[in-house]
């Protein structure tokens, strides 16, 4: 089993509107619903490549019944743990006439101490049965800076490879840990490290800690910096579409592929294709399952660098 | 008892932002959640004014359930009826930089024709405790055009004086089946008759079947063309703040005083004092109680024509 930890996991609703008109009064002519969070659309697709994948992290009030209502018809497990905070929303505003998104984020609930204690002994039990994890996104209120550096040496002193993806201080703290893999885009390596260059930047974050650093670069692919060499990943050609997601399927590729025990420039290329193949779907945790075995054998992995020991 | 029906109520959610960026990702400052809906909000006023007051309409879903539970410890009595759909939401993003709000509305649920039946059963057993009813706002998905003009002659049957307070097709219907009072603002007077001249559109409304017609004109008040004349009411001097609900508060003033056996002057003094005290007041069904007592002394009410018997 594959564990997700979401632990500020949201209600995505989208509206569809004829156009944005700032200080305007839209009727929404279409709303959607799906379950949101990183970890969310990461079990998704690691579920559509058939792996067995747990959810967990926080879920509470009307907003966390209807995510486990809409949780539960997909082939994950669903392990959240109740807080008594209402789950965040998240609100797309899709504007027909530019196809653009206007994004609104609700901040998430507050975790009390013992919902965090309780939330901790969830995730030692569920350690115990996985074969990987995968720690992803913003912290909700309450919940300390220091939280997914404990995540990760828990997951370590249990002997489960884990990945961490999130950004600024968490992820700063949580990269000392220590975790098997970051995956930082290029905004979340630069705050991480200071550099703009991807590749001195993949190398300093090892440096500061991680096991593995696979920073994304949007259309140029995958940049990893590993113990066994430093590796370019590139798609076969660019692809236009929706990128929300696409950074959660990569995860989802490295991750399976750890699992199933592949090498780095076969975690690449799933994760690339995967990617990809997530541009052309229309929600995050979607991609187009043609599209993807199409890149798996497009994918360029270029070793750049040796490795680092 | 006062009835007040809310065909689409909803939830109504208030978000703040640093400002409104079209296209970009915002995070919220600030949520907020109230019972909303032009019914909800003239039952709050209506209650704030010491009358037992009733709500109905319909209300389903999780976002329903939350409306039911924000609405319970209001000074009000719920009687809304269930429905298989969710109770829509509206989204105000309140822009910190200008003070300006951007709304979004969703349609509300599909009612089904079982559940329109239910609702008659219920409205005609509340129509046999109630002093006067007000049929407030937009019909949900499913309900007929014509169903304010079912509702305004099941009042009148019961012998209940009925306002109307709506827009469009179902008003033009409404106003057919010869309600008591319809308090249309300018732009819905205009949709009405056709007319932008406000003396000639109330005049015009009346005689398509309102017994009275008061026109809400924004800042310049309320005219009124009723049988016992025609009278035009202003507010002591102008106010600025937040509209939203001022014409919620003019129906609740209107209603009350009906209720209570005043005269048309008596009913148009307090409609628009209260109509001035929402506009002074943060939210919707809220007014400055202060600056309601003290404007009741200084609208001026202006006969401007005789009554058409």
């Amino acid at each position: 089993m594959i564990l997700t930890v979401t632990l500020n996991a949201a209600l995505d609703i989208t509206y569809d509107v004829p156009a944005l008109v700032p200080h305007g009064v839209h009727r929404a002519t279409g709303v959607r619903e799906r379950p949101g969070g990183k970890g969310v659309n990461v079990a998704r697709v690691l579920a559509a490549l058939g792996h067995d994948c747990t959810v967990t992290g926080f879920a509470g009030g009307p907003t966390g019944a209807v995510l486990r209502e809409l949780l539960a018809p997909l082939p994950v497990r669903e392990a959240l743990v109740p807080v008594a905070g209402a789950t965040r929303r998240t609100l797309a505003v899709v504007d027909a006439a530019s196809g653009d998104t206007t994004q609104f984020n609700e901040p998430g609930p507050a975790v009390a101490p013992d919902e965090w204690a309780a939330f901790l002994t969830a995730y030692d039990g569920l350690l115990a049965g996985a074969g990987a994890v995968a720690l992803c996104g913003s912290l909700p209120p309450g919940v300390h800076v220091g939280a997914y550096a404990d995540l990760v040496r828990r997951a370590r002193a249990a002997g489960v490879p884990v990945l961490l993806d999130t950004s600024g201080e968490p992820l700063r703290r949580g990269v000392a840990a220590r975790p098997d893999v970051i995956k930082p885009n290029a905004e979340e390596l630069a705050g991480l490290t200071g550099s703009r260059e991807p590749l001195r930047a993949v190398r300093d974050a090892r440096r500061r800690g991680a096991h593995a650093v696979v920073g994304s670069l949007g259309p140029d692919g995958l940049l990893a910096a590993t113990a066994d060499g430093v590796w370019r990943a590139a798609p076969p050609s660019p692809v236009r579409g929706n990128p929300t997601g696409a950074g959660d399927s990569a995860v989802a590729g490295l991750l399976s592929a750890l699992a199933e025990g592949l090498d780095w420039p076969a975690r690449l290329t799933r994760a690339t294709a995967l990617a990809s193949a997530t541009v052309l779907a229309p929600a995050a945790g979607e991609f187009d399952a043609g599209a993807y075995e199409e890149f798996l054998g497009g994918v360029t992995v270029t070793e750049v660098g040796a490795g680092a020991g």
